[in-house]
């Protein structure tokens, strides 16, 4: 399974979509504006440039698109404006896999424009949207095209399924009624996955370090984990969970078996070591911050208990967030029918794992600085 | 009524889909290749750049989207390879409203790519495609980052309807029955469509020439007429054939008559010679061809008649064509229901039309280069 095909988060904005269930996802962006305004800070105390080239990799649809263009052109209007100086031009790139829903973004920049004309006024620099469709772990821009590169939430997505697992190297047997890492997969499989995020995380920065200017900036935050071992399950519950509901339905005969057996899930939730150790062997950028926290599995939704809608239980929300993001690969190999009551199972187990347990998805977060060449 | 928000070529692959209904739109490509041809010999003559700006507006979704991106590919290449010396860098933009069905020209993307490696090899320049959604009235790019800017079949459509029309400073009485230009149209009706074209272009012009190259180049193609006199049949006769449509809807009480009265395309069909004076009051620009081209309504659909599926009769073919493009605009005012109805009644109209007579469109074709600042 090739991701690029596959993956996209739900479109539009029904009541499925990521656009609505994207709660979680725009707190992780939250968290990590304090990093992101610092690499900034660190581009401008140089020269502040004419043009600068900006990039948001895995920029999905709905509100979180913009949500993180906004804040970076609010923090560079910021400083130019206490430095004296005019915004520098803007030229911003919208990325994500070509089976994004690029048109509904579209549909939000005429707002957006005429919000940021309204708040910044004739000092403001102009500013140049564009989207590119493509896989971040190849080349995307230019040389030397980018200033500051931002990616949130995509990282942990790899390009592909470990090809050991899709040609059967691994007996299907070993793997059994398992959708991802867990705590009995065996060590050929935790290997696997280990190498194909290696190959992929290498080959994306080293495309990143041909597009970025030297002394340009990368903040990345994606899922990951703390410790060492794979199996952790701050990495991997919900995956876990996830394979319940489906082996249940197996049970009941609504899924095949053997379905269930060629599923894997092309993602991978790293430790800030591995992340470490592949960002000095490709060695073009220097690492200014890493570090990790925690993002309730729903988001933490206290403010919207406030609202007149009544409150979704807390599984439902986890399950609407993940089926927002999985969906697109889940209905390509299950098939559309088992959707609605595969994610009605799992908001229940989810559901029940939550009134015994706290849960928190671990994200990473890295602020790298390119070097001179 | 602001042509961004409503204008769109029909969207997907569906039966009355653009991408099902270009075939018109990719004969004017074809017949203009040329042109484009001795544009891009004019840029590479002087110096081949180590990166090439190519934007294209107006660019659609369907098979023209990257038709024409790939001849000015191919000719620069041949180009290159003529001279003995790699390709350059490519930066390829693709531009359109943002209600443009932007995802089915990125589905397409991973093909067109696959495609340029296969047959262009190794000696390829690497090619970065964007997107970027606005309208072509406007700034688009950064300055001076464009050598050659390409746009067919799109100036046509003005930015909006001309104000005094939408404003009932003009008595609709005194526009009964039209829904754009025609023989019997008072003065002021068509001087302030006249207006409106020259503003527009102008607008259009200034924009390209703050984000083009000296010496870069443009090549435009878009429906005209070769007459000084507006309400020449062949600039308008599309659109009165479609007003008798809709006047025998009206009779038949099917469509109210104040929704016909208030409705007004924004298009334009200038002549050489209001192109000529726009293109020396901006000043930036040379004109170094400007001619016209007919082509027949339905495309002259000769090679299709060798397919196996039974020929659609001419009337059905154009409105299937009108309809691909005006559907959007249409739709919003006169409401979805009567869509069908109103493209069935106007096929018969312009197959009896065309059974007495024959009609062409007229294309206007000007390519211009940049002067040094």
């Amino acid at each position: 399974m090739e991701v690029v095909k596959v993956l996209h988060m739900n479109k539009g904005d029904g009541e499925t979509s990521y656009a609505k269930n994207s709660t979680v996802q725009s707190k992780i962006i939250s968290t990590v504006k304090p990093a992101i305004e610092e690499a900034i800070l660190g581009i401008l105390c140089e020269k502040v440039p004419e043009s600068i080239g900006i990039a948001d990799l895995g920029c999905s649809s709905g509100p979180n698109s913009l949500l993180v263009i906004s804040e970076i052109m609010d923090i560079i209007h910021a400083r130019c404006r206490n430095l004296g100086r005019p915004s520098p031009e803007f030229r911003v790139s919208l990325n994500d896999l070509p089976g994004n829903d690029f048109n509904s973004v579209f549909e939000t920049l005429p707002a957006f424009f005429k919000k940021q004309k309204q708040e910044k006024g004739i000092g403001f620099g102009r500013c140049y949207v564009s989207a590119v469709a493509g896989s971040f772990y190849d080349r995307l821009f230019p040389d030397k095209s980018l200033h500051f590169v931002h990616s949130s939430s995509s990282l942990h997505w790899l390009s592909q399924v470990p090809p050991v697992l899709e040609s059967n190297a691994i007996p299907a047997a070993l793997n059994k009624g398992k959708i991802y890492i867990s705590k009995s997969s065996p060590q050929c499989v935790l290997d696997a996955y280990s190498v194909q995020f290696q190959n992929n995380f290498s080959m994306f920065l080293r495309s990143r370090a041909a597009e970025m200017v030297a002394g340009g900036r990368m903040v990345l935050s994606f899922l990951g984990r703390r410790s060492i071992d794979p199996t952790t399950e701050e990495s991997c519950y919900h995956w876990e969970l996830l394979a319940q509901a489906l082996m249940s339905m197996v049970t009941e005969g609504l899924i095949e078996e053997e379905k269930l057996d060629s599923f894997n899930a092309p993602y991978y939730a790293p430790c800030p070591e591995e992340l470490k150790m592949e960002i000095q062997k490709e060695g073009s950028f220097i690492i200014d911050l890493l570090d990790h926290f925690e993002i309730d599995w729903d988001g933490g939704v206290e403010e919207l208990t406030s609202t007149m809608s009544l409150p979704l239980a807390r599984g439902q929300r986890v399950a609407k967030t993940i089926r927002a993001v999985v969906e697109s690969m889940f209905e390509l190999h299950f098939g559309r029918g088992i959707m609605d009551p595969l994610f009605t199972r799992y908001a229940e187990i989810v559901d029940g794992y939550l009134s015994k347990n706290s849960a928190n998805f671990i994200n990473l977060v890295v602020s790298i600085i390119k070097k001179d060449n």
